[in-house]
């Protein structure tokens, strides 16, 4: 029997639509080294009309790919917008990749165009002969003045080349099932992995932004989008803020604390996303130029696990809630999202809260130990996977069954779920330390140690060891001024992790090392170690 | 190109897994002459699978249609989830449909079975031998007793039935385009007429159901379902509380205002959605009889305008914000929701209150005047057209073409849309008065006669005028012991309508003629008019 309902699919288009119109007086704010610059939602449908008509005058058809190599700006919500609508496929590219991690993504992606914010052309253009495919350069701004390109290659000053171009598109009917948009993955080991996402799971990712099991986004919000638009598609904002109705509040590239907090000041964002990092540098800075920046209700963190000490100073100093989020470039990225049951209060909502939270109904969500499914008993301990409308079940152009089991996604991240769904990981399946037949896990350690006052950052990585096969090495990056020493800090995690867990092996850093989207690079400090360029305590 | 996404199909299936385990400890309560009765969502799904075997065991399968003939209750819960999860279709049967409507729809939907409450057994088994597809009536609850069925129909007990079937059933993975539910429309010239929902089409309503621009539905809500099961599917509120843990509160047949009184008293709901009359009436209770109800921050109205006066009396004796909303069967049902931009406080908050509301994105909306679409700018009328994922294209099984327009379902209801996409609706197209050339809104001089403190209801059509064309008669019911006299209202109105719209035309009825489910049944009251059974005083 057939359903009556109309097929109208679910849309990129329909999302410019919307928020163009009923929500034209929504605005895209720009941070600049002169401060803000504005536009309204029915100003960036005019230009997402005008930008689709320049791309097709430059032959830009089919299914084929734009490149975009940008900071968050308007610009880049823009080419979000329009790129999907007119049916060709958007590929937010990363600007912190090695050079031969992009020019693998650019020509493995095929871009025909990409289009670049000037202050990144110093990043892109030495690599422009080797990419391929690449037919146009499309500068932001209103000029080219010296910007170097190989033979064959044409460059346009993006203003210049909307400017005459009809403000109306008849943007077409879509397939929801076809591409919408491409990231590649910014794995430590391997090539990376293009994830395309469809207008169908961009639609309905944006829908769960904006339910009130997930951040709740909701019209009439500030959201201040600190997540790169070159990550995991700025976990969603763009597009659920035109769904909804909200406005966004791009810092284009003044991602440092002081301008970071003199943003929040001139335009009291509502909402945030980002990675702890940026929070920490954040209240660091603030600690020394307190400001008011409680009109933030709500801030989104993931890409790591979050501090509990981090939460709490945003809790207690900010008034600020921290919502922990679970998600990563495979998931679109939602997946969990820590908002804590209605019922509960005090200690207990606090449990809920240091969690990674919950899945919402469209992310199915199972823990695999060694090929068998275990129980959501909130202890046993297993690999996550996870199955959805918005959860990647191949990656683009390569062979990768290793990645998936029966059609469930293998995240690579360990964890327990609890009967009531939520989710606590404990490490990835590659940064687990197998102790003596048992294990420990390396984000417990290291949220116990940053929870000592003079502790910045702290990352747990494992170590040989002749005795127990391995055993934790805790790298920490102490305060400015701190006089503590590695035995202070294990003596502070004495009472906090079993006495067997309690790591020997320290090691004073200036920084932890990060990947190109700010997460921990334990790569990178295992090859420290075992280049001896740590110098190790050992208590 | 591709996207890499997997496939995974929009199913109640999902909502049923996702709601029994995750949602577990949530609680369907169910009103009964001794107070209530609780299930756990953990025992709804036990019990949905032991349903489904059950159904099996009947011989139910393929698309069959198992109708049920139900109040509000966890066994209507139960039927909603597990007959479309098992991948049948549910069919909600009207039981305050006229008998020969009732035989037509069961009919013509092909019912093989029937789950019936026992109050209603009277209003059903009369029917029976007319019911040519009919096999099975089951009754809710664990007797038979009495109950009188023709030859060839078998008749079971609910508990029975399913009391020693298994607690869990491999609901198989269906198409999402596939048939969920049905239900027929209560309108009142010719028949009813069948829309059916699909799984994709019930599984995005209720994430709008949960989305900060409509309902915004949350887990933990406890959320009373006075809206009938079998009218436009509660209006997406079992679905939607599965979908997000939130408990639902179920009357039964207790719809009266001094049981729904005790059943607020004794469950505390947060939320709840009822048709204006409902919430009428239990004002009217309340003011005898005072009682705290402020436990509900949103009530949901739809149906019918609200009239002003209600809302500004649930904000200020109750503390309860009224939504308004629009919607109809054809809309599964939620169209629009009336909350206000993020930034009005005041008069100008009000004013968008009163609107039927704004559409979301997944709900596009014009107005159609003589084949052309009119501007949404606030003042230009015509007729709303919708479009999209969750609305219907079609009515199964008959020709309508007329319903329809280029693919938009056209909707008999008469309006204006705001810039910023607030619909205003004036009349239903049948119901609109056309003065000397002019429209007069029926609507709006129901609302403005309502705002009298002492008119309880009013309704007003157009007859037949030898100098107009048509003209207003207002049919106004009064409180009791009201000595107010039309003239007295025309007054009242002299400075709220033109004065050429100003109506001469009364009449004091004791009741206005409702349909089926609720709304003003103006065909019968022209029809009183016509036959000469309204004594109208003409000022």
């Amino acid at each position: 029997m057939l359903s009556t309902m109309q097929d109208t699919p679910l849309s990129i288009a329909q999302l410019l639509r919307h928020g163009s119109t009923i929500h034209g007086t929504a605005e895209v704010v720009t941070w600049t080294d002169a401060g803000a610059r504005r536009r309204s939602y029915a100003d960036v449908g005019r230009r997402c009309a005008q930008l689709a008509h320049a791309l097709r005058g430059l032959g830009v058809t089919g299914d084929e790919r734009v490149g975009t190599f940008m900071w968050n700006n308007a610009e880049h919500l823009e080419a979000y917008l329009a790129i999907p609508s007119m049916g060709v496929v958007l590929h937010t590219l990363n600007i912190r990749l090695f050079p031969e991690q992009l020019i693998h993504v650019a020509n493995h992606g095929e871009d025909q165009v990409i289009i670049v914010d000037p202050t990144l052309l110093p990043l892109l253009t030495p690599h422009l002969p080797q990419l391929s495919t690449v037919k146009h350069v499309i500068v932001t701004g209103d000029s080219t003045d010296g910007v170097e390109v190989p033979d064959g290659v044409q460059v346009h000053a993006y203003e210049t080349l909307i400017a005459d171009q009809p403000v109306e598109f008849d943007w077409p009917e879509v397939d929801e099932r076809s591409a919408a948009a491409m990231c590649y993955t910014s794995g430590t080991t391997g090539d990376p992995k293009g994830v395309v996402y469809s207008h169908r799971s961009v639609y309905l990712h944006s829908m769960q932004v904006c339910m009130t099991d997930g951040p709740a986004l909701k019209q009439g919000d500030r959201a201040l989008a600190v997540v790169p638009q070159f990550h995991a598609m700025a976990w969603g904002l763009p597009y659920a803020a035109f769904m909804i109705g909200a406005s966004l509040i791009m810092p284009d590239r003044f991602l440092q604390p002081e301008p970071l907090a003199a943003l929040i000041a001139a335009e009291q964002p509502t909402f945030s996303a980002a990675v702890p990092t940026i929070w920490l540098g954040l209240h660091q800075y603030l600690e020394q130029h307190p400001q008011d920046i409680s009109c933030m209700h709500d801030v989104l963190i993931g890409g790591s696990a979050v501090p509990p000490s981090l939460m709490h100073t945003f809790d207690e100093d900010h008034d600020i809630q921290i919502l922990q989020g679970w998600g990563m470039t495979e998931t679109s990225p939602l997946g969990s999202v820590s908002r804590p049951p209605a019922h509960t209060e005090g200690e207990e909502r606090w449990r809920y809260r240091y969690t990674q939270g919950r899945f919402p109904a469209s992310v199915q969500a199972r823990l695999v130990d060694v090929d068998e499914v275990v129980p959501n008993d909130g202890t046993s301990i297993g690999e996550l996977q996870v199955r959805g409308p918005w959860i990647t079940g191949s990656y683009y152009g390569i062979d990768a069954d290793d990645k998936f089991d029966d059609g469930w996604l293998r995240t690579g991240d360990v964890g327990m779920i609890t009967p009531d769904g939520y989710l606590t990981l404990t490490d990835r399946t590659k940064d687990i330390i197998k102790s003596g037949g048992e294990w420990i896990s390396s984000v417990d350690l290291e949220n116990a140690v940053m929870g000592h006052p003079d502790v910045i950052e702290a990352a747990v990585i494992g170590i040989a060891d002749a005795k127990w096969d391995e055993r934790p090495l805790v790298a920490v990056v102490l305060r400015e001024g701190s006089d503590a020493k590695v035995e202070d800090l294990q003596e502070f995690l004495s009472d906090k992790v079993a006495k067997w867990q309690l790591p020997e092996n320290w090691t004073v850093i200036n920084e932890v090392p990060k990947t190109s989207v700010g997460k921990f690079d334990k790569k990178r400090l295992r090859s420290q170690y075992t280049d001896g360029d740590l110098e190790v305590t050992r208590i």
